[in-house]
């Protein structure tokens, strides 16, 4: 955790600001440019974490910067808490903020973790999917065997995984797992209104990552698929010889696959994994045993109220520069940081981060827009401004 | 290739002895000791390659070295052919062998790339398995995606390739591409009464792997399965993210994966791809495209005639060393070089090496027993001493 504060302004309300430093793996291959050797190229900055989220952690640094520049103090008192271990879902957050309640009290807290809809339209994030991840492994045999010498007499680990995976789905696409969507709660009628309102396309999200079709159960539309419906997803696979060239004729006595679930309403992660891990032990072929891995720091759902000063003033800064309301939206991501801030320090950090959808988080070739750090530093700069402005008029 | 030749016999026959010099690939990591510094323990060497084929290069040179020393010459010619490329199917071997007929024109051959049914039972390759070898790549979007933004409304190429790998096996373990075993010949009574002549017994296979099971098809015997019928058998497969630490929340955009098929009667190399090929597109689901990498080398089976002067010569050598009589045995595996030979050179290459089934070939931890070294040099001395004497007789 980097903590660092400015705390010369007594009396005034303290803002706290989240975002986080460390980044997802990359594939080297897959990257026109050295993922961790930053490049601009027309207007945008090419980099793992150029996005998600170096640009949460700069960004709000130089608005601070900006203003301690020119007026040589703060509106605000202001901390910030830089995260390192945000992409394998903060599990230590949780304990530090318990640890560090009083170095942390703030009165409004932001998280700089967070997406615009798009270049001219403003958005507020209302809601963020939970997530649980499981990693297994099938075993068919102690060794790896000859495809000759034992092919039709023995256990093949890459088929009985690819099997069991297969038997994670229905034919519509939903997940099979027995109890899956048992505490998924409908989707409301205000929830449904917000989504109306968001002119989604979804020929975009095809152009943008080459699909050629959408997926799921198309009884709910894309966006209520991707905010309120949960998902079990193979993140990734491996059994055998893989390497790009040569061959390797073996059957294979192991085969790895690990999921993610996105959570939504009242599930909770390990009773999913529980219902997983019982799928799995049922469906499994004859000869295979599945061995887990449980991975640590999943995070519940999280939806955010409208209607309080909290909400409103960040509301407020982006109506400012951008001269029109911000679209409620939804998301399908976890960032588990935020229910720790919620549930510890008892105070919503509502997002207010630059980032744009298309900026491949997580994948190749990802990017920020050099425009956004501007902006960013700007909205940033007349947040902490208004919000002294409006709670210090409260006082009065 | 490596060629060598002793032809100081004039008049006498020319024995082609065949063996190959490459070796797998190797997983380092799941080796005891380093795969390519031979450590010898309790006997045995350990080495990538010490069981096949290193020993059949070594055992024949040492042979010819050994008479070379004590006669001064050898009773009969002899050429060697070493190959470089077995493991992948000898792709360029059949070639080489049509340029340079004259070079290897031989009496007789022997592929000493064989093995012995055991230390104290002698045995006989009486048939091969052919092999055919097909990569495939699923790709559902031109990049990976984010697992919360995309997930519930974007396909998994992770999940496609396992639905399609799925899809392969009927329930009974058969493999359920159209017209897979069309040209399978029944088994005959002849092959069955050399199956029942082999000490066979599955618990062995499932101790030296660590199995628990037998799978395929049981209305046949394991040794019919593994001699007589076909297999499709997953190699390796691959998607996403999947280092051994860490995780990377995608949803893979492509997945990969390599399948080995067994071949047996007039099945086809080329044919049995294109039925496989034709099946994945049947089978592929929506929103996923498939591209397919051909790999040159594949093997068409080969059966060995009993009761010809090169077959009594093998089994008089072995009869000699073990005091009885070899037993007939087929094997699962391809030997794509042996068919060239019979083909191009017209001459059956017979068997004559001292493998043995449990010494790890393509796996980790492969090794030689240090006793088969000098039983194989004796048999070879054997061999071609009495391949010239009774050759002399025919000549009176």
């Amino acid at each position: 955790m980097v903590y660092g504060s400015w705390d010369k302004a007594p009396g005034k309300p303290t803002v706290l600001i989240y975002a986080h430093y460390d980044v997802q793996p990359v594939k080297e291959s897959e990257w026109d440019n050295p993922p961790f050797s930053p490049k601009v190229i027309d207007g945008k900055i090419f980099g793992r974490g150029a996005s998600d989220d170096k640009s949460g952690v700069m960004l709000t640094i130089w608005a601070v910067e900006a203003m301690l520049r020119t007026d040589g103090k703060l509106p605000v008192n202001v901390k910030f808490i830089f995260d390192g271990e945000e992409e394998k879902g903060s599990p230590n957050f949780k304990n530090f903020l318990n640890k560090n309640k009083e170095l942390l009290k703030a009165d409004f807290a932001l998280n700089a973790d967070g997406s615009q809809y798009s270049e001219t339209t403003p958005s507020i994030l209302m809601g963020l999917r939970g997530s649980a991840i499981l990693e297994f492994n099938v075993k068919t045999a102690n060794t790896d065997a000859h495809s000759g010498q034992f092919g039709g007499k023995t256990p093949n680990a890459a088929v009985a995984l690819s099997q069991i995976i297969a038997s994670f789905y229905t034919k519509e696409g939903n997940v099979a797992v027995e109890g899956f969507y048992d505490k998924v709660v409908p989707t409301t009628l205000e929830e449904k209104e917000m989504i109306k309102k968001v002119p989604y396309d979804k020929s975009d999200d095809m152009k943008l990552l080459g699909t050629t079709t959408e997926t799921g159960d198309t009884t709910f539309s894309p966006l209520e698929r991707v905010w309120y419906r949960p998902t079990l997803e193979i993140i990734g696979m491996q059994s055998g010889y893989t390497a790009p060239e040569g061959h390797a004729n073996i059957i294979p006595g192991s085969a790895m696959a690990r999921i993610t679930c996105r959570l939504v309403n009242n599930q909770n992660g390990s009773e999913i994994i529980d219902l997983i891990v019982k799928h799995i032990n049922k469906n499994c072929p004859a000869g295979a045993t599945v061995t887990y891995k449980f991975t640590k720091g999943g995070a519940a759902p999280l939806k955010f109220p409208t209607g309080t000063k909290a909400f409103n003033y960040v509301s407020d800064a982006l109506f400012k520069f951008y001269g029109k309301q911000p679209l409620q939206i939804a998301a399908g991501f976890s960032t588990g940081a935020l229910i720790d801030i919620k549930e510890t320090l008892v105070i919503y950090p509502y997002s207010l981060g630059f980032e744009q959808a298309d900026e491949r988080w997580h994948a190749s070739n990802e990017f920020f827009r050099l425009s956004s750090i501007r902006k960013g530093q700007l909205i940033y700069c007349y947040y902490l401004q208004h919000l002294a402005d409006e709670e210090g008029k409260l006082k009065k």
